[in-house]
């Protein structure tokens, strides 16, 4: 069984893998292993390969755990986190430690090997956003869970280990630090402007102009005032809604047009970098609020973390996002050959 | 100039360089680019290509900017901050932004281009921890400068850009939110155990040693509790002390002895990888205090940091601390030939 760990001095909890422990010399060279290339667990017919599915979209029926499904919900198979217990708290002498209970999850979000998500259809990419949304709403379910972070690792510099296009979740027995960060950030702004900063930054941005991408009626996508990574990129609700969840039908159609066009511009504008999506939304077990606002995070993986960043949690970044949010609303993009 | 700018919603700083800023095509494959190979700035004879030196050790006398020296510090060429100027806040909107008040310097570590940290003789290295108390010491004096962060790159995957042996510091207007949070951490403990949460953490890993790496008369070397890295090591002093350049001489000695070991061990164990090394020191400006407790942070860079890391703060770590501090500890360490 995996632990959380708590570090005494920041409060920071990590989670250690206990059970399938890595080694020295399993690290090494690790990094420039080619992906993919061979079997692939996940395309058509090798459904029997992960474990079974959790959920899947099936246009024309067909049994689970068998070609047919156009996006596909299955366990990861080494997750860092177990599904199955108590959640145990327990002290270590002075050291805080937890069960390391959480679901762990892989979105399987096309079938087709060598399609990207900036390559898919809108409605393909609006799939992946329901199979989402229809996890958080199933994951809640189970109170010992206060978070699930959804995110997306795309290409090795970002940490993808497998080629084949697929996002991932993990559901968490507390809420992270970068999130109760935000949350907090944002409540205080509240008790205090009695408005939600997210809306203030919208409305700030719209009316400037200078950091923003592109809109449509129900999305705003910006480089943020102060982003930590060059050509970091948000795609902001205009209208308040702490929870992703939540959203109504068609936020999800604007939002799979909005990803999909910034997918394709920084594509085109930066070369098909690897990049890392995250979706930031309020706490599970926490009622919907006035201040929170969930959004998107896209960091492209343009630049290294050294050790000025990993030492102080301050971060260098080279390109203004003035500039950034130029480069990218002037692209003139070719919508790729839209797939399934 | 470059800017000091705020997140509003979480209150992180980032630095925005606004000068020499990075188009999209400045990115692409830079990565991949080698390391040496060509003209090194940092070797004798090429003292004319940085900036005038602020600092040099030189045993036998002999001219600024000539050869002849162990330990060199120079300003960066390319620096994320400048030096001259007023330290001005102001508003953005509903933004906050401060001029990019700061120093950037490089401490060039040997002579030798190809000798590493590790393969420096104990009183090479002990000579590269005086020279990082000797700019602190000097940088203090400057009141507009809260924190100065000495952190070393060492190979590609670490950040570092150049190949010759070197550390770099920045000193900041602000206490940097990482450093913010273990001072205020520390306070907490201390105000309801009046006791050192560090000088804790050290009674209980040298008492039940599974975390213990190494040890001689005034450091401990250990794996953390709750690690964000694998392989993460401290060495942390064992007598209580809130600032690094307040040591005493014996410490500089032990330290460099620590740190030899430590490097070396690594090296060979992990294959000689590619890490991070930070110094956190208390706040300049503040006091010494009997709360906080300064210390090294060794981060090899194994493993990706992925979607889920940047979206939660929160790190899986496949290594428990235990296992990686006992490879470390049984090490049966070759020491290399001692150079400089």
């Amino acid at each position: 069984m995996p632990e959380l760990r708590k570090d005494p001095i920041t409060g920071r909890w990590v989670i250690i893998s206990t059970e399938r422990a890595r080694r020295p010399t399993d690290f090494s060279h690790e990094s420039t292993a080619p992906l993919g290339g061979g079997f692939c667990p996940f395309c058509y017919g090798n459904e029997s390969k992960t474990p079974p599915e959790i959920l899947a979209y099936r246009a024309n029926g067909g049994g689970p755990n068998t070609p047919g499904w156009s996006v596909r919900v299955v366990p990861n198979k080494f997750p860092a986190l177990g599904i199955e217990g108590p959640l145990l708290r327990q002290g270590d002498g002075i050291f805080d430690k937890m069960s390391g209970i959480g679901a762990h999850e892989v979105i399987i979000e096309t079938p087709e090997h060598h399609t990207t998500l900036a390559m898919q259809s809108e409605k393909g990419i609006e799939d992946v956003l329901w199979a989402f949304r229809d996890r958080m709403l199933d994951l809640k379910k189970d109170s010992r869970f206060r978070y699930v972070l959804v995110f997306k690792n795309h290409g090795v510099a970002a940490g993808a280990s497998l080629e084949h296009s697929h996002s991932q979740l993990i559901a968490l027995p507390i809420v992270p630090k970068e999130i109760r960060e935000q949350v907090d950030g944002a409540k205080q702004h509240f008790d205090y402007k009695e408005r939600c900063i997210y809306c203030d930054v919208v409305r700030q941005e719209l009316d400037s102009g200078v950091r923003v991408v592109a809109e449509n009626s129900d999305f705003v996508t910006l480089s943020p005032y102060a982003p930590r990574f060059p050509f970091e990129t948000w795609i902001v609700p205009k209208q308040h809604e702490s929870r992703f969840e939540d959203s109504p039908t068609h936020a999800f159609e604007n939002l799979a047009r909005a990803l999909k066009l910034l997918l394709t511009t920084t594509d085109q504008v930066l070369e098909k970098p690897a990049f890392n999506l995250v979706l930031q939304s309020a706490p599970l077990q926490e009622p919907s609020n006035a201040y929170y606002h969930w959004h998107i995070e896209y960091m492209p993986r343009l630049t290294k973390v050294a050790g000025f960043e990993w030492g102080s949690g301050f971060y260098i970044n080279p390109t203004p996002p003035e500039e950034a949010a130029q480069y990218l609303r002037e692209a003139e993009v070719e919508a790729p050959v839209a797939v399934g």
